[in-house]
């Protein structure tokens, strides 16, 4: 079995610790981008685990973006996340980080449209102070982690709806780490890519301020994807 | 000021007061379905307060359903809360259900999605129980708010992101009880409306055991705005 | 191979071919719901054509709704189209009707949602009228097939872009048939059946006059949805 | 009236003269940026016209993205599209050309869906092909429309849905004129610009080739969004 060797260690979550070791494989390089992975088949009766196990780790994978499945010919390595997230945060912190996103996209898309229906002028004003902290330490060469949760939390505070205030309060720890390791990335990156990222935001707080809600929705959307692209994709964006 | 007394007790939080006041005169009838509020100058001349604070409490108005604008002639009730559900929960509950109803349906189209993408058979089976459970308890005449939640919770865990599930494991209290209010206001409704009540979850479970990701989004986003509706328009659906 | 037969005719367009020719098989009931099909190899096998082609059918298939595929386990009928229908309109027009549908969703989403931001009074009282028409139309046992038109033409209109209403005009021949062959579906129904589609309507208009542009672009799909499959699923909806 | 003189030559169509009059003032630079209009009782008393007039005149640039309006406070002017693009077009063009673009929003987003759900191996080649001929053209100094139009289509084709083939093909006049206009500001642009358009085609491709339909609807509105700021916003996008 081309590039992969697994070793399973107890009986209970085979289908998390599967994901694990083809995950580190990965990371580590051992499964290249493009590589197709063995068959469904092969997995199976190497490890002695049942058809079910591997296609829950291979759905993980895919909704984790890092895998994908060509119908009738196998998966493949689809991206490889930069190693130093994971000394930074562990492999199975990289999961949690990507899940983070994936709600933030649904959550923050909503609070987007309605902030740009229902904000009034004192939350114009909030969501610009957070912005223009954002620029200058991102000039300064800081990661404004702080800055960033303010801008999307006085966000969802000017959606109107205490619940998503709530939600993404109790997200606070995982949305500070998928922050600080994000704005890392883009401390650690090109200037164009800091400019990228202050673009994002303040088209999102344009559109806010005009009344967009559908471009609100579209642009927050369209950022929280590229910053879960950033978190995999590491390397290959400018 | 036709139909609308407003009596501010103190300055703090004086949109919430309006909204009050304003909520309660639409839930005792004193204003109708279909009436014109008075005017923004003639609610801030009368009460005294600032015109911010009268278009927050519009603005609030607005997003739970209660009451349109018409740009450039006024605000007009839309609907009447039945008088039960004010009964139940009172006043300041009737928003929060609402609000609740609002966060859910940007959640749960995100969780109905990923379930017809990601759902093992496993997951097909359990949502499957609590479908059979809702039919059961609603044809013994139960509430059912159990199995109604069960089925909503199923689902968040065959999305394959953990963060859902948490998301709605701390909306639980608020979510059991605008279960509750919906389904007693089902019991209490007539045979067609708990028929349609159980073909929207059905409708759902079809969806997501089918695959079709596209429309286990809209039917979930479909089933919590009429539920949502239910709550508010009682009276009118049949 | 249990209950498909196939005569491929010439070699140009086997995937058409093929796709009618499970069609039939669907229509006809010799293949019934549930019924697992052929494996891609098995078909590959019996009629000479290479996978590509096998695959293109299926897709089309799962496209319409027909069939749904469970991944590593194969594929299975879903629904049977109403026998009324294919003496209507014959084989290809099933498949056109189903297509009209799915673009129409797309559409006519984006002309309720626009109409709610941007329609004048005068918009409102010609949709008003529209669906009056309809409504005494089914009233009076007719299709009101004209009056359906109108509906969603002048929610087109309303939209403020007239591209829209281009699109549409240009679908007129296609979409008139959809709306016979759904209407006459609606007549030959259950008095509840009729409600249900007057309401679909009724609630996009108030939708739309009540400024929500949220619940009409949702109500709108939903209610293009449901008439999707009443064309497919014609016995089963009560 | 501040900057603002309108002459009206009949009584047909006045939305739509005073809706042209008032893009020459701002294309001539008479209104700048942030500017102010006058109310809607000064137009209407300066002019003659009646209210409905004056609003769905309104209307129409909010919906052109070139005006906002602040509930309670006015109408202000939002952008000012680049003079080349007048020479090129005229005025009525522009406001053709955002309408275009907005209903390609709607459009292309559901067949980039569908691709990723449906394209064939042979499909993701065809879109691959257009992709190469639009970085060679562009690289080349070209404004390499015709390999623009051909990337749009085959993922239109890769939808599976013919109807979105025939309805991109009635628009082929107006989003031909419409990608010229787009590229020529890209040519004329600086060298980031140019790399921006071609990632925006190259995220589109890889999520269609990965299968990632969620990924492929929200790049391609972000695509034709950022190409519909472009014919607006000309100056200020880097």
């Amino acid at each position: 079995m081309n590039g992969l060797q697994l070793k399973l260690q107890k009986r209970e979550k085979l289908a998390d610790q599967l994901y694990g070791q083809i995950l580190e494989q990965i990371v580590s390089g051992n499964l290249g981008e493009g590589t197709k992975l063995p068959s469904e088949n092969e997995i199976c009766a190497s490890f002695g685990v049942s058809r079910p196990v591997v296609r829950e780790a291979l759905r993980k994978l895919q909704s984790d973006g890092l895998v994908y499945a060509r119908q009738g010919v196998g998966s493949f390595v689809k991206r490889r996340p930069p190693q130093g997230l994971i000394d930074f945060g562990g492999v199975s912190d990289v999961a949690g980080l990507l899940r983070c996103f994936e709600a933030r996209i649904a959550i923050e898309g909503t609070t987007a449209r309605m902030a740009a229906n229902r904000a009034s002028l004192r939350h114009h004003r909030d969501i610009q102070n957070a912005l223009k902290m954002l620029e200058d330490g991102i000039a300064a060469g800081d990661i404004a982690d702080k800055a960033d949760l303010d801008f999307h939390m006085t966000i969802a505070r000017a959606s109107g709806n205490e619940i998503f205030v709530t939600i993404l309060t109790s997200l606070h720890d995982v949305m500070s780490k998928s922050m600080m390791v994000a704005l890392n990335i883009t401390r650690g990156g090109s200037k164009e890519r800091a400019q990228k990222v202050l673009n994002e935001h303040r088209q999102i707080y344009d559109a806010i301020v005009g009344g967009d809600a559908d471009s609100a929705e579209l642009l927050m959307r369209y950022h929280l994807h590229q910053a879960r692209q950033r978190v995999t994709d590491h390397a290959r964006d400018m």
